[in-house]
């Protein structure tokens, strides 16, 4: 093939995730691996690799640029990796000169939660948009934040912690270090936190017990997601709940920023009927009419390529 | 005089400040007039003008542009006052049409509080720096970002409403319909509010209740920074208090934004020793620790003329 292409590479904390990725945003061929998180420091280098290998002999070529989507605090113009909590190896980690070592291909190194507003910036619900923040509610809650269609970095490159907005002062601590943070009530770990207390303190419903083996270890936000849809008044409770810190936090992006539009992503993404009214409710109760009812709140239409995806486009950008 | 300069207009609710301004940033001239702001849609646009006359004939020559901060909220690019408290006739005005048929010479309008931030950013504390937002904790809490150096206004032109940022979700009733605000604890009105509170519950200090002459409506924001200088432990907890929910809408800002800095003027800045070191700890409680360690909060140093130099400097960019 004759074709030119990029790789987009999205490193979880369990697998690496690759794609060679066109011009127009299609996916052309995908390969994935262990990111061996815990085996080193270079050991997850060497297993992108690998997934590059692979992609690059499946096209019969190098690809013109690779972009790198990294979980953790990434300080992207030097590609450091300050801190990175499923790579306990990388404290300050130089991942650009490791990789510097392995290739001579252009590449780019961001934030996940970076990397996957721009993939939907690039193919997804952001498309067309200019102003938008793209929130991942998965384990924790990644945000990724684009004024006049850049990544906005701030200062130290640490700008989109937009699960840390506090939005219950004296609320539940967080690994941050603070308390109340929209990830501890908006996650799905939040979401499963609230279930568990509610089991714990005696509220919870015969449904939900008899679905958990009366285990709390084993409630998901999927579980809830599906009890919820079965009409159980709890999960629903939970969700509304879960609703409202979002739209607390949605209020204060629409107050500092103006945004266009929020969009919505991550494993919690199903429950989405459960949380959404309840979020704009709050969002537009607490900011002014005008930025209140001009941002739209819309699901993400990536899933789980948004993060792939943005990679390559920051590929295709660096060339 | 041949020299060539702007006029900067700051509107107030009570007065209109006007200045002759070098493109240094000297004011070389000032004159003031009422604002008229009951007086219909037009009356305040004629005194304003009264005091562009005033300047003109001071330096003998029309200026090179005019810049108008005005209160409340702005459409810049369009001119257009959607809503401005002081001013209840401007709903929806169409300030520009009416300064267009006062004059030829170019003007610019834009919101006062981020004209603050630009005179600030010109001439004052954030000189040298690109990323920062100032805050003026007045009567309410007014806000101007700046991002790359220039105003962050958004989608709307309605960016920057830090005073809405929430900092206690089931607190306060705030006047824009949402509760719990950051001026609802933060701004002087913030302050009082509380003091009357402590007041009226019988918390208050025997100081306190001896100054305000037994009534809780001559509590000024003033009076209690006074009081905290006296040594009163109510005032200085008070203030403490008002400190921590500063410090949370720092947080928000640093976590959102990852800012260079945060500059804080207003009326409340002569309280600043008993709120600054409550506010800084609680942000950096809630942040991570290099954007929470790497921002500088700092004094404004323009005082009251911040918004006056600002209007300046947009009319010389304007050129």
């Amino acid at each position: 093939m004759t074709q030119k292409y990029v790789i987009g590479i999205d490193l979880g904390g369990t697998f690496i995730k690759g794609g060679v990725v066109s011009k127009r945003g299609d996916i052309i061929f995908r390969a994935k691996k262990e990111s061996a998180a815990k085996e080193g420091h270079f050991q997850p280098v060497a297993n992108m690799f690998d997934v590059i290998e692979d992609l690059s002999q499946k096209m019969g070529k190098d690809p013109e640029a690779i972009g790198f989507g990294i979980p953790g605090a990434i300080f992207s113009e030097k590609g450091i990796v300050t801190k990175s909590p499923h790579f306990p190896h990388w404290i300050d980690f130089d991942l650009q000169a490791s990789l510097k070592e392995k290739t001579n291909i252009p590449f780019v190194i961001d934030n996940d939660a970076n990397a996957a507003a721009l993939g939907e910036g690039w193919v997804g619900a952001g498309k067309g948009y200019k102003h938008f923040c793209c929130m991942t509610l998965g384990t924790g809650i990644g945000g990724g934040i684009l004024l006049n269609g850049l990544v906005w970095r701030g200062m130290t490159g640490m700008a989109g912690e937009v699960g840390h907005i506090i939005v219950e002062p004296e609320g539940l601590p967080c690994p941050c270090g603070g308390r109340g943070c929209m990830e501890r009530y908006s996650s799905a770990t939040g979401i499963v936190d609230m279930a568990r207390k509610k089991f714990n303190d005696g509220n919870d419903s015969k449904q939900l017990r008899e679905l958990a083996d009366d285990n709390p270890d084993k409630i998901t936000s999927e579980l809830l997601c599906d009890l919820a849809k079965k009409g159980d008044h709890l999960s629903k409770t939970i969700f509304k709940e879960m609703g409202k810190y979002l739209g607390i936090g949605f209020a204060d992006l629409i107050n500092i920023l103006n945004l266009e539009m929020i969009i919505i992503g991550g494993g919690v993404l199903p429950a989405w009927e459960f949380f959404i009214e309840e979020a704009v409710s709050q969002m537009k109760l607490r900011t002014y009419k005008i930025p209140g009812e001009s941002v739209q709140i819309v699901k993400a239409r990536c899933g789980n390529d948004a993060g792939l995806l943005g990679a390559a486009y920051m590929g295709w950008q660096s060339r």
